[in-house]
């Protein structure tokens, strides 16, 4: 950690924290931090290896590591043991010694985050733990897995939904969930507001034995959209060539359930 | 894996899946357990582990392994080295062959998980897991964090919400975040049905050298409720000697932000 060498803040420039969870050495990051020198200071803080699929965790009970990087130019960057909301914690509370980021920003993910997958997701969750912080906060996607995957023709809409977001605001407690389409021979058609599709994954399970004798199981599924056909879904968007955008809270609460869930408690527990 | 020589089912009584996040061994499941045994046929798969503030982590790109074990009596119980979410996965598609049980329930968890806590719960996320399935679901958690808490107080409380949602059903979507007073000279006075309170941990970091001379952090935390005279919350029950519930939903979109976002973005961006 050597944290008095950070580069020098240009207070006239927005502060912005960059994350991910594919790790610190991720195509996805680099193609990330290069848009976001466009827009302002940078500040790197990312897991030091992959944390896809590691969802809301943060880590309870076992002690962070954060260790300065030389991976970029003109930022400051730090790789961290831990998961993406823990970079976010530590980025604000340590690295920065409290002062807000004026945004945060987390991905380009290699792979989708459009619908149930939010919850699932370790890029999302570092935006959400921003936008409990009180931050605005996106987080990126492209729906293409690969390590090589190929973040060019995105570039552009990067840069132009975080100068939106940087000009107009993200409503308190909200933050953005933004998924690409993988290049193809059709062009990005633009951009729609959309909310989460409702789906979720279909698992199986392959059973095998280890070279010892004993099992083990590879978990891997089929994704379900039960909304296939509404046009207000991201996965609609994302299937119909627009970058879907879906503004998300982290108030879990179901208001419609709070009546009718009280209506039978109060009646027969109080 | 011994998945032959299962427990046989009573067709007419509901199908329970035990789940946790402080692992299989706990006081809290334990208690969980005995509960459900009065209620229905009970299937438990857990965490071999601890896996406290997992959220909604699931395991990616690694195998599982899953192992019967003979902690319980009358029950099908089955100890996985994966997240609570990856438990849920794997009880209903491979230990049931798909067949979903008619409740799931989750705990009783070593600690608070109301409010902002519930991002970051692994019991509460095997419940929205269960939830995506379409399956009822439950998570139980207790206000307090010791090894050797006291459940005692809460087991009929446990009882009485178990059977209140195996009668009247839980909503489409939702799953009930249940958490209960610590033991006190003050009776729990009742339930309240309740929204997520406003909150969130302001991190702290400790840094100290370890035995090689290298930098560690140790993340603590302070819990900031900006709700705290809201009596519509968890936090205002809890403190109250309430039982809280809170009905939780997994669909994220912020829809009051849908509008605000599409006017921007829409308008500079399509």
């Amino acid at each position: 950690m050597n944290l008095e060498e950070t580069i020098p803040i240009d207070p006239k420039r927005p502060l912005i924290l960059v994350t991910n969870d594919d790790g610190i050495t991720s195509l996805g990051i680099r193609t990330l931090v290069e848009v976001m020198l466009k827009l302002g200071n940078v500040v790197v803080v990312a897991p030091n290896s992959p944390q896809s699929g590691m969802g809301h965790a943060i880590t309870i009970g076992e002690p962070l590591r954060l260790y300065s990087t030389e991976l970029f130019a003109e930022v400051d960057e730090y790789e961290c043991s831990g998961t993406p909301a823990d970079c976010v914690k530590l980025a604000k509370h340590y690295v920065l010694k409290d002062r807000a980021p004026d945004l945060v920003v987390s991905g380009i993910n290699h792979g989708s985050n459009s619908s149930i997958s939010v919850l699932y997701s370790g890029t999302m969750s570092a935006a959400i733990e921003a936008a409990i912080e009180g931050i605005p906060a996106i987080g990126f996607s492209l729906c293409d897995y690969r390590e090589q995957a190929n973040f060019e023709h995105v570039k552009e809409y990067v840069y132009s939904i975080t100068k939106m977001a940087l000009e107009n605001g993200i409503p308190k407690g909200v933050a953005l969930n933004v998924n690409f389409p993988a290049l193809s021979d059709v062009p990005i058609k633009g951009v729609k507001i959309c909310r989460q599709a409702n789906a979720k994954w279909q698992e199986k399970f392959d059973y095998r034995k280890d070279p010892y004798g004993r099992g083990y199981l590879w978990m891997s599924g089929d994704f379900v959209n039960f909304d296939h056909d509404k046009e207000d879904t991201d996965e609609w968007a994302l299937a119909n060539n627009y970058v879907s955008v879906v503004p998300c809270q982290y108030d879990l609460t179901s208001y419609p359930a709070l009546e009718s869930i009280a209506h039978w408690v109060n009646q027969e527990v109080v």
